[in-house]
């Protein structure tokens, strides 16, 4: 029988800079992004990488959780059972974890994990979780609250122009007036057939959610993203009875209780998980039966390069942000776009593998 | 004008073993707990030291997060802005955050920033709080579930000698009738008078825990504390209804959101914050005027040497756990008792502070 056993487990953390300043409502300005990733070999000689990331801040954090807590109990596991070893991650920070942090480094190993099963298959990730489609719908993810109404508007067009029939734009400003006569510009310029949504940030009070909500109710919102605190689920219950647009979020929750939580109180129109920061793959899809089970359409936050492949193998997809950090232009392959869908990567493994000529720059420390 | 200003900020991690291995049903074996500490000095000559601690693992990940993400933040920063701090810290990592971790390592810092504002005040901190009382009720709380019956009793006899008039046990055995015989014969050592309470670590299901509440109802006993998963707020409520015993929790809960919902689905009889992971000192007093408006007795959670001055100066303080963790015997005022009470320190400042002969041979690294 072959042996599954994990040798070995080898951890990376870079810092790597954006082409310029990006800002929303509540993180402020953003001038990297922290990816930190997860190499597994196994006694087979099957390998995988798995990956998470961060505005910017915990990377290292999440580093010593793979290295000084998780890395020695993985030694020596079996490498297929993945739903054990997310089991034993979870458990055994429990009183440190429940979401947070904990969440980014059970996700890197987790996608590790699910890289080495699709390998040993032979088979592309969307393949071995079912393989509804080898597409899904997807929209740009601008994060352009500091930018210029001209700039944003030739944002846009840059979306447009690679072939984006979607786009989301940041809203939060201090006079939410201005946000609308952002809104009501980029609907003219995109013409009313496109989709086109908003993401607050959970910047707003509710009272104000539901003012700027009803104000752009003319502008043909697919969903209003984040508009208060993401704990506070019954106020996302109570906006959405307020206004006409449909409510989305998943970003911020990182256990699964969390997302039922918003399920049952949030009224939510799409959930959006991240493999990231949700547990993974195994995370990420415990949220996508969560969703089919309410009859949500399952869309992505960031990481598109791998969500991909998540959204294309479900049949209530709904669709994948193309996040403005660009993690999958340091793969070897970079998303594709045909159509206005993104293509799901047919190489066998999650179809993420990192470029070494374009990450290893970025290196600040591995193991 | 006094120049309040941060100048420097030194952390110390350190693994301290347990005089045995300790067990609970969810935890499984103790045989270390770590202790952060985090020692803030500023421009007037002021400094003060806070920390946190876990049950063995994350440590390195909190200090990390004082380190490297909170450190250069709060060089400069007028100390005594204690609640501006706290919000720069809750939004700065709130992506990574929301709880998790990120609660530990704020809990550290904040609670370093109390001790300085008393030691400007000369107080000690239960009369900086409001100062109801110099004291408060406390229990000896067992990490027991290893022990063998015969232990289990010598040790509750322990608890007696030294003083305690009230007492813990965990529970969560394969079989629960040896819970239930575990409890009688406690409650048999202990006499009708004293108060006894069990602790399950979410470790039951929710029919068991309900099953197993019937079986003790004979017991007195004074409250079940976390029977079921901590995310299931809706769980504990289901429980409360179907039995006699009040229920506790809030070791688990790391963010003012989670208090919300457990206050609000959870049919709570006693709330247990702990301020080391709850965000400190400033978390911890928004955690106890949510009890206090709820009409719940305010409990704790593990580092006694602290907590005994936040309960000792609220009206509504229910009963201090000394936990089983001995962090104030690595202080230099370990815990006094007196008929039964726990004293608040009388020395200005937070009152714990470490001896370097006791807890440097533990230290792992610091800044
Ligand atoms: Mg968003
Ligand atoms: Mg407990």
């Amino acid at each position: 029988m072959t042996d599954r056993r994990i040798t070995k487990v080898k951890t990376g953390y870079y810092r790597i800079p954006l082409a310029e300043i990006l800002s929303d409502a509540k993180h402020g300005d953003h001038t990297h992004f922290e990816l930190i990733t997860c190499t597994i070999e196994c006694a087979d000689g099957y390998a995988g990488t798995g990956y998470t990331y961060t505005g910017g801040k915990g990377g290292r954090a999440i580093y010593s959780l793979i290295e000084d807590e998780y890395k020695s109990g993985l030694l020596g596991q079996d490498s297929s059972k993945i739903r054990d070893i997310w089991q034993s991650m979870y458990w055994d920070l429990h009183y440190v974890g429940r979401g947070g942090l904990v969440s980014f480094a059970m996700s890197a190993i987790d996608i590790a994990l699910w890289d080495i099963h699709c390998h040993r298959l032979q088979q592309p990730l969307h393949q071995v979780l079912g393989g509804a489609s080898d597409r899904t719908l997807c929209y740009a993810g601008g994060i352009d609250l500091n930018f210029h109404i001209d700039k944003l508007l030739s944002n846009i067009s840059g979306y447009l122009e690679k072939g984006f029939e979607a786009v989301k734009i940041k809203v939060g400003k201090d006079d939410y007036k201005e946000d609308v006569a952002r809104v009501e510009a980029v609907r003219e310029l995109i013409g009313n057939q496109r989709v086109f949504m908003v993401d607050a940030n959970y910047s707003l009070s509710e009272s104000r959610a539901i003012e700027f909500g009803k104000a752009i109710s003319h502008c043909n919102i697919a969903w209003f993203e984040e508009p208060t605190m993401p704990d506070e689920y019954a106020s996302y219950g109570r906006i959405a009875d307020a206004i006409d647009i449909p409510l989305a979020m998943g970003e911020n929750l990182h256990t699964q209780q969390e997302f039922e939580l918003a399920v049952a109180h949030s009224k939510l129109g799409f959930v959006q998980p991240d493999a990231s920061n949700i547990g993974g793959i195994t995370g990420f899809m415990q949220v996508a039966e969560l969703a089919k089970l309410h009859g949500l359409p399952l869309c992505s936050h960031g990481m598109q390069e791998l969500h991909v492949s998540l959204l294309a193998s479900q049949p209530h997809a709904g669709y994948l942000e193309v996040h403005s950090f660009p993690i999958d232009q340091y793969t070897k392959s970079p998303l594709k776009l045909h159509q206005g869908q993104a293509l799901a990567p047919t190489n066998p493994g999650i179809g993420v593998e990192f470029d070494p000529q374009l990450i290893t720059p970025h290196l600040v420390k591995s193991s």
